[in-house]
This record gives structure tokens, sequence and C-alpha cells, in this order.
């Protein structure tokens, strides 16, 4: 029996440990800097792998991340059966009835967005390719179609959470983005596969005509959309009645991916299409219940992805490979193409001006596809590393430059949260006064210790507010406040009363948690969006319960973040 | 670079994909028979394996679950991976303090329950180790130390799962019995991780000198629970605060999980010790959130476990290895070692002559555990084939038999569920008529049709029933009901009425959700315990909505099933 070695356990172990700690660590403080997670990740990867650590310490990073004998099959067996779950869980995402529902324009949009793109790609990859650096080896037929698809592809994860950070998801240009991005992952990868295909790469079948592949590929996808979706459709009432729950739901998610991933890379496409054509056909069933959607999702957003994304950075040198001049070429053939094709499709749609360009710069977030879509096609031959880590910067430099574009071009300002303005110093675990005068002093000071305000001064101004009208919420909870010309962002400081404080509040009952509202006073939306916030967060009885008890304010914020993201 | 070809990685994707989907299916039919799900997993691989249809089709078996080359490999990192994750996730439901809460009793109960069988084994192996089929090779002292663990081990999981659905887990000695399982866990890994150490089978460290690798085990062991639980429980609130939820403390209890395996299968004891005390670390803290903690339950339960037991079943022939005479023996002296120590120290703690033997028969359960010591045993050669193959029986038949037996000795009875007496024939999916005899006359026909009884005999008694008082409890839902003495078991009858029917329900409200609830007459329990049922499994007003809604029993079944069980 072949079989990994005490020492080769260790090593995988340890390597898998490494990995994963420094991609979520890198990943949590691109999210800290407003980036998608998979930067992070990838940064992680680049960090531990040949680039930098690989550089100084070539010995001890050969060794924990071997590219021979077995742990490095180990991991590379690994990686793949990540990077096809999270091509699982994408394709979960993938809605298709709101691709019916927006119609027209989405469908417009999104096709519009991969013509004009992969037509400039597929023209100076066929007639200059010397512009972006082609090399002598591959087909340039088969190396034109690949570059014109990698310049069409979008991301929808990337899309979506770009729009959800900007609270502009369910609006209606929202909805057209991501019907149109769902649209542009199913049409992307379809061509990927075809192109694939038609390589005759994966060589397990030379003597299949190429025509072969083209009709299995087409034949499954349909087979998979339409006879497995409705299949899944129907059986999954029977198994969430019948099997344990959600474990047979889970289990027959994660069969039916690894089952479709054998397939497609069986008949010569990769495995990640068959995981992510099961995810299109299981997520769109409405019997799918939320909570086993998101054991998959985080369970495989946090450990898989990560995981796998970090790989990628293992895997060549960054910085030998990186080339300005291609990359300048390759972004500007990419982004050109998406934007005016998205954005052209969707003025000619009648979508007014700034929208229409919203639309254009949301599509051109390539994010993790083009990096997947970049990575096979090294695998598989068709491009070199120089082009792989140009494909790898275009994906994250549309990916990073989408949310703060579109939130220029629409001036977006997003809502505020109560969270965003605490802070440590200005957090009381335990208020000793008794009356509403003498709590608004303990905060006013609290607040001053962390703004340099005049504690005095806070307090007047709190009261005097507080004697036009009382700020006691009810159910325990009270937000005296006030705006203030010197101050340019909100502060809110936290006071606890374990025996409570009068707010007059309607339903009788004293504060235990009171929070010092401070807003500009040419800010007319803090101070209603963090009261919003805070009535939203203590909503319950058990977190208003549990706050009252938090003793630092660390628990305070953990609890604050934790409800806040909680369903 | 050494990677997967891509003949390979479609082996590898659907030798994963066969053995997840038949791990299970096996395992949702042991659990249809009230059976552990881990005896089903490990049948799924009994099954596929060289045991039944590598001896039907050896050369398909050799083909999609080969013993050499690369898939072997990447096979076998991916399940030490997935057992480590399983033993992660078995130290997470360790609780320390419930252990410390029970006290005297429960250490007393678990201390007896690993001497005396330990001692029995020890004594067996050392002097007559002919009772036990040993085969030359190992050395005699190491041979009948590991065989002494083997002995006292318990399985936590088992115990628990078994305790849960007697209904007995909260109830004094269910805690007694945890409390006793934790400790046994904790003290047969060690020793475990021990016996490993001594033999030094690992090879790692060949200069070290034997007690090296005890001091690091011990030291690891007292840093593990002492410090690195302390730094959790003091990190986590950090970490929740300042991180993507759940991301930031999934990533953080799997990397903390696979560095502890790294470490301990560094030091010559197995990957799979480290994993389970990191396990203990962090399951321990009040600050990890339940939602967490279910997901990576979950995950692992239905994901890694299956694949890791049918991998188990994969490895030999179950039929040609198993030893009748051996087995017997060896199921006599885990037995009746572990039963009289577990009782006997209960009697003298005090506790009564039942509970006392129910508390030895649940310790006795072996399950998943005993399958992991062994298949370490046999992995580093400290046991052949046979044993291994008793080792895995005696787990199963001592998990198979815990449940039933307890229940027999406290005679116990489960409390009756809305879902058990449900039928497809007694379930109309739109009610016409809209008087309560009309809804009780249509239901009555129904349940004539599931049970044979006379439909206006059925209807009499209830509307004689109703008479006495209405049975609408409010909020759109009614329990007509009758005893009757023609039925032996309960049978409930489940009406859904667009229109809503009156059953003067004290808010005035129509009912849209009417069960029809017959019961045996001399059956006192039969009737509340269903009420309860429908009250609590309806409870909000969502769930009625959607129950409503449905158009077939598997439909209704399905939202009954998931209801109940989700949080």
């Amino acid at each position: 029996m072949h079989k990994l070695t005490s020492a080769e356990i260790v090593v995988l172990f340890l390597s898998l440990g490494v990995l994963l700690a420094t991609a979520r660590l890198f990943g949590e403080v691109a999210r800290k800097l407003n980036q998608a997670t998979v930067l992070g990740e990838l940064l992680a990867g680049i960090f531990l792998g040949p680039t930098v650590l690989g550089a100084l310490f070539p010995e001890a990073v050969q060794w924990l991340f071997p590219r021979e004998g077995s742990v490095a099959i180990a991991l590379d067996g690994l990686t793949t059966v990540a990077i096809s779950l999270f091509l699982l869980v994408a394709g979960m995402e993938v809605d298709l009835s709101s691709m019916w529902r927006q119609g027209r324009a989405a469908i417009a949009v999104s096709i519009s967005g991969i013509i004009l793109p992969f037509s400039v790609g597929f023209a100076v990859a066929l007639l200059a390719p010397d512009w972006i650096g082609h090399e002598p080896g591959p087909d340039p037929l088969l190396y034109a179609l690949f570059f014109a698809a990698a310049m069409s592809i979008s991301a929808l994860p990337v899309i979506a959470k770009t729009l959800m950070d900007l609270d502009i998801y369910r609006s209606d240009l929202g909805m057209i983005v991501v019907a149109a991005a769902v649209f542009n992952d199913l049409i992307g990868w379809l061509t990927f596969a075809l192109i694939l295909g038609l390589a005759g790469m994966a060589g397990l079948h030379t003597a299949w005509p190429i025509g072969w592949t083209l009709v299995m590929t087409l034949g499954f996808t349909a087979a998979v959309l339409v006879a497995g979706r409705w299949a899944v459709h129907r059986s999954l009432p029977w198994i969430q009645a019948h099997t344990a729950w959600p474990g047979g739901v889970l289990g027959l998610a994660l069969a039916l991916g690894l089952l479709g991933a054998a397939f497609t890379q069986w008949i010569g496409v990769h495995a990640v299409f068959g995981a992510f054509l099961v995810g299109v056909a299981i997520g769109d069933s409405s019997h799918l219940r939320e909570q086993t959607r998101s054991i998959i999702h985080q369970f495989v957003s946090f450990i898989f992805a990560p995981l796998f994304f970090a790989s990628v950075g293992l895997k060549l040198d960054f910085v030998a490979n990186f080339d300005v001049w291609l990359t300048v070429v390759v972004m500007v053939i990419a982004c050109a193409g998406k934007i005016l094709g998205c954005g052209l499709a969707a003025r000619w749609g009648g979508i007014a001006r700034r929208e229409a360009w919203a639309i254009g710069f949301a599509m051109n977030a390539r994010g993790a596809m083009e990096i997947i879509f970049g990575l096979l096609g090294l695998q598989v031959g068709l491009i070199r590393e120089r082009m792989f880590v140009t494909l790898v910067v275009v994906a994250m430099a549309t990916s990073m430059m989408s949310g703060p574009l579109i939130q220029k071009i629409l001036r977006l300002t997003r809502a505020r949260r109560l969270s965003d303005f605490m802070a440590g110093r200005a957090f009381v675990a335990d208020l000793v006064g008794d009356t509403t005068g003498e709590a608004v002093g303990e905060l006013s000071a609290a607040v001053s210790l962390a703004t340099g305000l005049d504690a005095r001064m806070i307090a007047a101004r709190v009261l005097e507010r507080e004697s036009q009208g009382p700020t006691g919420l009810g159910d325990g909870v009270a937000v005296p406040h006030a705006r203030l010309e010197e101050i340019r962002s909100p502060v809110v400081g936290v006071g606890l009363s374990r025996g409570g404080v009068d707010f007059n509040a309607p339903d009788g009952s004293p504060a235990n948690l009171i929070f010092l509202i401070l807003t500009p006073r040419d800010d007319d939306g803090a101070q209603v969006e963090i009261l919003a916030d805070i009535a939203r967060t203590f909503r319950s009885d058990e977190v208003r319960q549990r706050a009252v008890e938090v003793r630092s304010f660390t628990e305070f914020l953990a609890l604050v973040r934790t409800q806040g993201l909680a369903k």
C-alpha cells in the first residue's frame, strides 16, 4: 500500500496549518482595508512562496512546501478538491430565476460585455501577438481563444460582495448587474470548457474527434441545468423528510459536486466546470434551506478557499515573472472592452448615464475567477508564467478599483454603523451614577478622553437635547445624543448600568445600556443611521441580557459585531 | 513539480464522490434502524472494498480505489486530515467544566472503568497471549499495553448520542456518564499517545531516549489544556470583534488543530492526539458561539467522518480476517471489564442498582474511537489484520447494544413525536369543507384509508370529544382528537385548509392546520406528547405559513422534520 510516512504527515499538517493561518490572517488584513479577502489570501501564498520567504530561506520553504514527492501530491489533491468545492459554492450562488426576471437588459449587458472584450482580446492575440508577449509553443488560434475568454470573464462572488458592501445589492441596478454576472459566469465557463476541450490538453482521449468533447460538454451542461436541476428540486423535500438534517443534503450536494467534477474532467474539460454546474443545479432549488447553504458556504469560503488561493501564490515567483508593459496592455484591453461593452449596452437599454457606467465598472471585477482561469491555462500549457502573473494582477486590480469607482460614480455613502464609532476609551463597563445627569456626565468624561473634547461641554449639550424630549427607547436602552460643530465624524460612548438609569422610556423601564451619540452638525444622516443600527442590534432580549453582562470593551465589540452579522 | 495527472484527478474525484455518497446512504440506513451512523459508514467501505465488491470485480475496485501511486497517496492524505478534524470536533464536545461539576462520582466511575478492563486486558495479553491470537512480531509488553488500552477506551460521541436519543442526556445519570466519558477519553488518548511514544514506531527520532517522548507528550498535554485553553478563551472575544465572523474563529480552530496535529505527529505520538487536545482547549471556551461550533461540527460529521470511516472499510477483507473465537474472547474481556468496572464504582458511589448498571452499559459503547485506535495500531504494526477486524466488530457490537440495554434496564420509553405517526394516505392537502363536522369527516376518511378503521366511527368519536370542549389551539392550529380501543399505536391525520375552519379557538382565528390525533385508550402519555410536539413544531409564524403552502405529504414531512431539529 502506498502511504504517507510519519515524517511526511508532519510536513503535510504543518504546511496546511501554516498556509491556512497565514491566508486567514492576510485575508483579514485585506478585509480591514476594504479589499476582497482573496487578495490577502493570494498575497499570503506569495509571501510564503518563492517570491519572498522562498527567496530568503530557500531550504526551509522547500522543506515545508515540497515540489516533489508524496506531500506535494497530497497537497495537489487537496487543493484540487478545494477549488472544485469553491466553484460548487460559486455555482450555488447563481440565481437563474433572478437572471430571467431582469431579462433583456441584463442579458444585453452581459452579451455585449462578453463580445466586446472577447473580440478585442482575440484580435490582438491573433493579429498583434507581440503586444501581449506571445511566446512560441501553443497553437496561435487556441492561445487567442484562451486570451479572449480571459478578457471577457467576470467574477460573480466579488461583484456580489462589492454590491453588498455598497448596500446596492437589492437595488434595480444591483439586480441587473448580478443577473448579467450570472449569465457572464455561465457563458464564460462554458467557453473556457470548450477551449480546454478543443485543446484536447487533458490528453485522456486522444482518439476522440474534437467535436465529440464539444458535444459532451454542451450535452452535460444542458442535462445538469435542465434534468439535473429538476431532479434535485424534486428530491430535496424527500431527502429533508427522510434523512438526518442537514447531513442528508450536505452529503448529497458534495457527492454530486465531486461526481460532476469527475465527469467533466473525464471528458477533457476541467473538474471545476462540473462542480460549478452541479452547484447551479442545487442552489437554484427553493427547497434548499438557508442553513444548509450557509454551512457549505462558510466552511468552503473560510477553509478551502484560503487554502487554494494561498497555494496559488506558492507556485511561482511573482516578482521575477512580473512584466509591467504586458500588464499595462492586458489591463487596458480587459478594462476598455468590459467597461465599454457593458456600459454601452446599458445606455442602449435606456439606463441613465451614471448608472450605465457604474454597471460597466461593476462587471469589470474579475477576482477569483480570472485567477482560476489563469492557473488552469498555465497547468495545461496554454500560457506561460509571465501571462499568468499578468492575469492575476489584472484580476486583483479590476476587483480593487470596482467598489471605490462605483461609489464615486453613483456618489454613494455607506450607512454608518455603531461598531465603526465606538472606542475602548469611550466605554464604561460599570456606570456609578443612577440619574440621567450623572450617567451622561460619566459618559461625557469617557468620550472626552477618547476625543479630546471638553467633557462639560459635551454633557451640557447632551442634557440640553435631553430637556427637549427623553431619549429612553424602552427595553433598557437609552440613546442620549447631540450634534456638534466640533467633531468631523461621529463618536459613540457606551455605558453599562447594572442598576439602571431612568431616561423616561415609554415603557418606564430604567436603561441598562446607554449610548451617548455625538454626530457632526452638518451630517444629516449619521444620527439616524447609528440609532437604527443600535435598535436593530439590540432587538432581542438575549442580546441585551448578554450586553449588560460583558466585562470589557472587546467583549462588547465582539457581541455587537457577531450580532450585527448574524441572521 | 509533482502533480496529479488528468486521469488521476478523474479517479480521485470519482472515488471521493462514490465513497461519500455510499457512506452517507449506508449511514442513513443505519440511522433509520436506530443504529449509530458510523456503523453504516463503515459497512459502506466494507461493501465497496475487498470484502464484497472487490471480491466480485477486483479490477474495477482496484482502479477506483488504487492501493499504489499518486491517487492512493492523495486519498491517504485526505483521510488523515479527515480523521484529525474528526478528533478536533470530538475534542470540542468535551466539556471539562461539567466533568468537574459531577466531581467524585464521575471520576470514580471513569477511573474504575479504565483500570478494570485495562488490568484484565493487560493480564490476558501478557499471560495468555494465545487466547487473543498473539502473533510473533511486536514486543509482547507493548502489545499487551496496546491491547489493554484498547479494552479501556470509551467513545464520547456515541455515548452522548445514545443518551440524547433516550432523552436522558440532561438527567443526573446522563451528566455523570458524560463527565465520566470525558475523563475516560482524555485518559484513554493520553495512554494511547504514550504507548505510541514508547513504541517509538513513528521512527522520526530514533536518537531520542524513550523518556523524552513521554515528557514531550505530558508537557504538550499540560500546555494545551492550561495555557492553550486560557489563551484561546482570552483571544476569542478579540477575534470575534475584529475579524470576519464566523470565518475568523473557523480559521483559527482549524489552523490550530492542524498545527497541534503536526506537533504530536512530530514527537512520535499520532496527529489525532494533537487535534483532539486543541479541540478540548477551543471547545471549552464559553466565548465560542454555538453557530461556529455547529458549522465545524456538521461539516466534519457529515463529510469528513463518512469519508474516513468508509475508507477504513476499504483497507482489508473483513470476512477473510474475521475470527469468531477471537472476537468472542475480546468481546467478553471488553464488556466484563468495562461494565463491572463502571457499574461497581457507581454502586459504591451510592447510585441505585438499576442506574449503576445503566451507567456501566452506557460507558461500554466504543464506537468510532475503538476503530481509530485499532487502525492506528494496525498502521504502526502493533497489531495484525485479525485483531483489527476484531476490534472493529467489538466497537460496533458494544455501541449497538448500549442503547437498547439502557432502555430495558431503566424501563425508558421515548417521547412520541408527530413525525412518527403521520402517513401519506392520512394527509389531505386541501380540505374542502369549512365546518368542524366536514373537516373532521374528510380527515376521518383519510385516516380510515391509512388504518382500515371505519371512517364514520372515527368521526363520531372525535366529534363527541369535540362537544366536551373545543380543540382549536389558536394561531390557525386545531387538534381534534380521540382515544380508541381499536388501535395499538397512535395515528395522526393532517389536513390543510386554505379558507380556514372554525374550531372555536380562544383567539377566534379559524384553523388552517388541522391534526386529527387518535391514540390507544390505554396509552396515557401519547396524546400529550404528540400535542406538545405539534405546539413546539408550529410555534413560529413562518413555519405555520410555510406549512399551509406545501403541496405534498413529503414536503410537509420535510418541514416538520427540519423544523423539529433546527434550533
